[in-house]
C-alpha cells in the first residue's frame, strides 16, 4: 500500500495479518458448518476457534519454500491445531472458497468505510452549499466570465455528484458483497451447498450464483470504477478550488495545516493550493486502477491466477487511496476559506458584459431579429472588453437603450427551485 | 462511427441528421412550453413544428463560417421559419440546454438498444446453459485440468455476468437520462423551470438537479464504464470459445457465416474462431473509451469545452460497438456446435487425475494426516502425468486403495443448486 | 475514421481504396521478385500490372459472403486477371505477408505526414518564441503568481517538448516501418527470402528479422505511444493558452476562424477558447487509443486476430487524430494574439510580491538567517496580499530595508543560456 | 512500494533514506558550484559535507507540520549544520532544483537496473533459441494448428521484442537523466547556470534545455510507456508459456521453486504455470501507470502539483514491477523444461494437415487453378478433421495425388535466414 495516501483504517483493514484472521474466521465458519451435518467433528472446530492466527511473519517464511500463499496459511495455521483435528481444517475446500469469501468480507468493510468519507463530503458540500446559497459570484464557461450565479449553487452540484458515487459504490458494495464455498470448479463437489450458505449468511455476504473457482471478476472491476467515477467527482471539486484560488481569481483559499505553513523554499509570499492540487492527482492513479481491473475480468475457464498479482495492488491501493481522497476533500470544503467581497467584485469587473444575455433577451422581447440583435450586442460587447467601458454605454452607442440596467437579482428569480432540490440530499442520513 | 463494428439502427441514431431531427424537437417543445406561460406566441410555435430539420449538409455549411455547430443549426433552422416567429426560437436557452437535452434522450435510446442485445445474449446463455446442463466436460483452471464440470454450467457462469451487465446498464440509463433547459449557467436566469420540466418529461428524461452549464458528466462515464464492463463479461465468453476451440480441444466451433468459408489465404485446413477473437479486440476499445470518459468529468467552473471532442467519438462509438460486441456473441452462442464427445474424452484423458480431489478427500475421510496424503496423492499423481498410467494404479503403488473408482457422477451431486438459481435468470423478460 | 478530426490526407491514406491499392502494390512486387527467382512466369507479372485495383465495394460484397476480407480482396483482383496468371497470384504467401507489409507502409507513410506536422509546430513555437523572446510576464506556479519569466521562455519550453516528440516519432516510424513476407508461421516455409528483401526493400521497409505471421505488435504500440506522448505535449501548449484566456488574466487570445464568430448562443459578449478547448480534449482520445494498442502486443503463439479489429480502429483514428490535433496547434499558435500589455501589467499587480524570492536571497546574502528571514518575508508578504499595499513597505515594517528595489530585470540576467539553447533548434529542417 | 514485486535493490533505490541522500548530494554539489563563483565560503560548503543525511523519520515528523517535503527537509539538514553556515545551503534554488534533478539521477540508476534485468532476459533467449534452433514443433494460428516451426524461431522472436524493448528504455533513459538548477519559473533568476553544469555533469545528467519550475513531464511518461512496453513483451512471452503448458499440450513446464511445490490445496495432481500467470498480471499493472504518466504531461503554466502524488507512486512501482517482471522472466526461460517428444507428436497429431500449404502450393505449381484447389484441399482437409483419416487418403479422395508426401523439412529450407539474424543479437552486451 501507498503510506502516504492511506489512512489508518483501511491499512489495517488490508494487512496481512487482517487478512489472516479473516481466513481463520472463514475456516472455522467453514467447519461450523460442516459440523452441523456431521462431517467434522465438534472437538475439531473447537481446535480451530482455539488456535491463533498464524503471524504473517511465519507464513512467509514457509510461502518462500511453497510458492503458494493459501497452502502456507494453512501449514502455519496448522501448527497450532493437534493433527486430529488439523486433518479437518479446509475440508472439501479449494483455496479460492477461503481467499475470494475474505476478499468479499474486507472489500465489504473497505468500501464502508470509503462510503463514510463519502457520506461526509456530501454532508458538508450540503452545509456549505445551504450556508452560501446566496453569495453572488460570476459563473465561468470555457474559464470565461459567463453571467451571476452564486458558490452555493456550484458546491450544490458537486453535492449531487458525490450523492451519485455514492449510489454507485452501493451498488457496487453489493457486487462485491459476496463469497463461494464450491470447491474446485464451482461446482459443489466435495462440500454441501449448506456450508456455503451458512458461511456467506455469518459474514453477511450473498453467495456467487454459478461460481467457477472464484467469484467472478466484473464485480471487482464494478467497485473499481466506481472508485474512479467517485475520484473524477472529487477531481472535479479540487479542479475548481485551484481555479478559483488562482492569483487572478482569489476567491477562495485553502486550509492551512499549521501557522508553520511555507509554500516555497524560495518565494516567501506563495500559498498554493497544494491540497487541491494532490487530490487532482489521485484521480488519475484510480483511472489506471479501474482499467487495469477491466483487464482481469476474461479469466480462461473456471479461472487462471493473472488476475491475482494485479488485485493484490489495485484492490488495496485503490480503495485506500480513494478513502484518503475523499476524506481529504471533505475537510478541505469544510476548512475552505470563502472571499465573497472578491466574488462580488468580479461579478463587476467587466462593465456589465455578464449580463449580455439578459440584454439581448430584452432586445428579442422587444421585437429585434435575431441575428441583427446579437450582432448589435456583440459589437458593443467587444467595445467594452477592448475598452473597459460601461456595456451600457456600448450598447447606447449600438442603439440599444435598456429600459433597466441588469443586475445580478434578475439572473436568480427562479434560483430557488435547485434549492428545494437540494433539501433532499440534506435529509439524507451521513 | 466505425462502419464494420456498427449496426444499421446504431448508426441511425448517432447519425448528424437524427441529431438535428431531436434538436428540432427540444425547440419545439421548449417553444410550446414557453407558449403555456404566455412567453411566445402560439403561431411561432406552429411556425417552428412546420419547418423541416435542416439538412446536415447545410448545418455543416454554415459551421465553416461560425465554427460554432448549435450556432449553425439554428441559423440553417430558421431558414425555413419567418421572421416574426424565428426570432423566438431558443428563447432564454443556452446552446448547451439543446444539447445536452437532446443527448440524453439519444443516450437513453442507444442504451435501450444496447439493452436489448444484451437480453437477447442472456436469453441465449440460460438456453443453451439448460440444454447442456449435464453435459460433462472438464472444468480446467490455470489452463489445466481441474475436474468434472458441466458445459451448461459453464454458461450459466455467463449468463450472470450478462445479467449484472444489464443492472449496471440500467443504473448508467437512469443517470444519463436526464436533461437540462437551465440557461448559460445553470440558474433558470431567463427560463421558467417550468420549462424543463415540460421538455423532460415529454422526452422521458429527468432534469439535472444542479445544473452548471451542461448536464454533469460523471453520468456519461458511469455509462461507458458499464458498457466496457458488459464488453469486458462479452470478452470472457469469447475467450473461453476461443480456448475450446484450440485444436487439441476442439469441444465447440464456431457456427461459419456461408459455405464458402475460407480460414486462411495459405493454409486450406484451417478453421480458425475469428468471431470470437474479433469479440476480444472490442473489449479492448471499450475500455479505452470508458478511461477518457473519466477524464471528461472533472470541467472547470460551470463547463469548459474539453470533453467535447472526446464525447462525440466515444458515446457513439462506445455504445455501436458494445451494441455490436453484444449481439455478434448472442449469434454466436446460439450458433454454436458443442462436441460432447470431445468433451467426455478430455476427461478421461488423464487417467483419472482430474478426480484427485475426491480420492484426497476420501483419505482424510479414512483418518489420514492431511500433509502425508497430500504427498501420497501428490506423487502417485506425477507418476500419472509422466506415464500415462492410470492413477489408480499409481495410488495403489503408494498404499492408496480406492473403495470406489470415482467418476464425474461423484463432483455432480449437488450441482443442481446452480441450476435453482439460474432458472432466475430463466423467468425475466427478454 | 473521425470526419471531424480527420484532414484528407489521412482520410485518403487511410481508405479502403488506399488499402487496395497498397495491397495490389504488394503483390506484384512479390510476383516481381518470384519471377526473378523463375518462379513465375514473366506474363502472369504483366497480367497483375494490368489489372484494376478491385473497388472497395466489390471486395465487400465478396466479403459479406467469406468473412475474410484478404480473400475476397484476391477473388476481386483476380476477377481482372486471366486464370492462367491468376493462379501465380500470392504464391507461397499467407494474408498477413500482405497485410502487414501494407500496414508497414502505410503506417510509415501516415508517421510522415504526422512529422511533418509536428516539425511545422515546432517552427511556430520557435518563431514565436524568438519573437516574444523578452515580452515580460508572471511565472505562475500551482496557479499562484511566482516571479517573472518571458512568453518566448514559455513558448521554448514547449518547441523542446515537441522536439522530443518528434525524436519518439522517428524512433516509431522506424519500428513500424517493417514488412515481412515469410509465409504461414513465419519460417519462409515455401517463399524465398529474397521474396521479403525485394517487396521489402522497395517499399522502404526492414524486414521483420524473426516473424511469427506477422510483424509484432509491440512496433505498433509504441508509434501509438509515440501519438499519445506527441499529443500530451499539445495537450500542454492548449492547457496554457486555455489558461491565459481566461477573463481575469486575457494575456493572449485563440485567432477566430471568420468574422462571423459567435462564442454563446445565448451571450453575445463571449469570446472562448474553443480550439485550444478541442486539442485538450484529443489528447485524452489518444491515451486511450495507445493503451488499448499495449493490450496487443500479447499473441497467442504465432498470432490470434484479437489485435485486428483494435487496430482497425485505433491506427487510422490514432494517426489521424494526431495528426489533426498538430496541425490545428500550429496554426493557433501562428495565429495566437499575444497581449504584452496585460502580461506587464499582471507582473506588477501584486505589490511586487513577484520579487520575494530576491528580497529572501538578499537578506541571506546580508547575513540573515534563513527560518527568521523567511518568516519576515513571509509575514510582510501575508500584508501585502491582503492589504494590496506595496510589498517594500510592508517590508520595511519587517525592519528590511531594500537596497535596491527589486524588478523583472533583476530575474532574466542570465536568460539567455536558454536563448543559445534555442538556437539549435531553430537550425533544425521544418 | 509493493513489497511482493519489488527486488531488495529497487526498493533501496527508491527508499525515503535514498532519496535524502541524493538531496543531501544535490545541495552538497550546489555549493560546491557557489563556491568556485564565490559566492558561498569554503567552510559552508565542508560543513554540509560533515552533516549527517537527515533520517527519514525525522523529516516525517517536520513535515506534519509544515506539509512541504523539501522545506521539511532543509530544516532537517541544517539541524546538523552550524547556522553561519546553513545560510548558505540551497542558495538561489527553489525546491524542485532539488527534487527533480535528484529525480532525474534515481530514476537513471533505477532505468539501468531494469536495462541489466532485459539484458539478462535478452541473453537467456537467445541462448535457449539456438539451443531449440532445430527443435520441431507446430506452429499455431488463431490456436489452431497451422505448420511447422521450431521452439528456437519462437523464442528468437521474442529476444528480438526484447532487443527493442531495451532500445526504448535506452531512449528513455537518456530522456529521464536530466537535471535542474534554474530556480523559480526555470530562468536561472538567481542563480548562475554554471552551477547547473556542474551538478548536472557530476551527476552525469544533461540540464533541461528550458526548464519551467520543473523538468518536462514528457520525459517521465516516456519511461514509463517504455517499461509497460516491455511489460507487454514479457506479457507476450509469459502468455505463450501458459498456452503451451495447457493439459493438452503440455510442451514445456515451469521450473518449480522447490519440491515442497504443491498446485493446489484441493488437487494434489495440478501442476499450474503460475510464474507466468503472475508475469501477465503485471502487465496490466504496467499499462495503468503509463496512462496515468501521460496525465501528468501538461502542468498548468510553470508547473502544478498534480503530478506529484501520482509520480510518488507510478515511478517506484512501475520500475519495481517491470525490474521483478523482467527478471523472473529471465530466471522462468532459463529453467523452462522443454518437451521436444511432445512438440514432435503435436506435429502429427493431425494426421498430415499441417501441411495443407505445401500441398496446395503444390496443386497451384501443377497448374491448378487457385479456388479450385482451395476447394479440394479444404474439402479433404475436412474430412481428415472429422474422421482423423490421413489428409494423403483423403486428398486422394479428391484425385490429389502427392508427388512426395511433404514433411516438417520441407516447410524449413530457408530457415536459417533468422538464425543468422539471431547471431546478431548473440553478439551484444548482456
Amino acid at each position: 500500500m501507498i503510506p502516504r495516501y492511506t489512512l489508518p483504517e483501511m491499512a489495517d483493514l488490508f494487512s496481512d495479518q487482517s487478512r489472516y484472521a479473516t481466513w481463520v474466521r472463514v475456516e472455522i465458519l467453514a467447519s461450523e458448518a460442516q459440523a452441523r451435518l456431521g462431517l467434522v467433528p465438534a472437538d475439531a472446530v473447537a481446535d480451530m476457534r482455539r488456535a491463533r492466527v498464524p503471524l504473517a511473519a511465519r507464513v512467509a517464511e514457509i510461502e518462500k519454500e511453497r510458492d503458494h500463499e493459501v497452502l502456507s496459511f494453512l501449514a502455519a495455521y496448522c501448527e497450532d491445531i493437534p493433527d486430529a483435528s488439523a486433518r479437518w481444517v479446509h475440508l472439501g475446500m479449494t483455496s479460492y472458497d477461503l481467499v475470494d469469501t475474505a476478499l468479499g468480507h474486507t472489500l465489504a468493510r473497505a468500501t464502508d468505510l470509503l462510503t463514510a468519507a463519502g457520506r461526509r463530503l456530501r454532508r458538508v458540500l450540503v452545509d456549505r452549499a445551504r450556508e452560501h446559497w446566496g453569495t453572488l459570484m460570476v459563473g465561468r464557461t470555457h474559464g470565461v466570465h459567463a453571467e451571476p450565479t452564486t458558490f452555493g449553487h456550484k458546491l450544490a452540484g458537486y453535492a449531487f455528484a458525490v450523492d451519485r458515487s455514492l449510489a454507485r459504490l452501493a451498488a457496487a458494495r453489493d457486487a462485491v458483497a459476496v463469497g463461494t464455498v464450491s470447491g474446485a470448479v464451482g461446482t459443489y463437489a466435495l462440500i454441501d451447498p449448506a456450508v456455503e450458505a451458512y458461511v456467506c449468511a455469518s459474514l453477511g455476504l450473498a453467495a456467487e450464483p454459478a461460481p467457477s473457482q472464484v467469484v467472478a471478476r466484473d464485480r471487482h472491476a464494478q467497485l473499481l470504477q466506481a472508485v474512479a467515477a467517485m475520484g473524477a467527482c472529487v477531481e472535479q471539486i479540487a479542479l475548481e478550488l485551484r481555479l478559483l484560488q488562482r492569483t487572478e481569481v482569489a476567491e477562495v483559499e485553502e486550509p492551512r495545516a499549521s501557522a508553520a505553513y511555507q509554500g516555497s523554499s524560495a518565494m516567501p509570499h506563495k500559498r498554493n493550493p497544494t491540497t487541491s492540487e494532490r487530490l487532482c492527482g489521485l484521480a488519475r492513479l484510480l483511472r489506471g486502477y479501474a482499467t487495469a481491473a477491466l483487464e482481469d475480468v476474461a479469466l480462461w475457464h473456471e479461472r487462471d491466477l493473472a488476475h491475482q498479482s494485479v488485485e493484490r495492488v489495485i484492490l488495496p491501493d485503490g480503495l485506500a487511496v480513494g478513502h484518503f481522497q475523499a476524506t481529504r476533500a471533505a475537510e478541505l470544503v469544510a476548512g475552505l476559506r470563502v472571499h465573497p467581497g472578491r466574488m462580488r467584485a468580479a461579478l463587476d469587473a467587466t462593465g456589465g458584459l455578464v449580463y449580455s444575455s439578459a440584454v439581448l433577451y430584452d432586445m428579442l422581447g422587444d421585437g429585434a431579429e435575431r441575428e441583427e440583435a446579437y450582432r448589435s450586442a456583440q459589437a458593443a460587447a467587444n467595445r467594452t472588453a477592448a475598452s473597459g467601458r460601461p456595456f451600457a454605454d456600448t450598447l447606447a452607442e449600438e442603439g440599444v437603450a435598456l429600459a433597466v440596467e441588469p443586475g445580478p437579482g434578475r439572473f436568480l428569480g427562479h434560483h430557488d427551485v435547485v434549492l428545494r432540490r437540494l433539501e433532499k440530499l440534506d435529509e439524507l442520513e451521513d
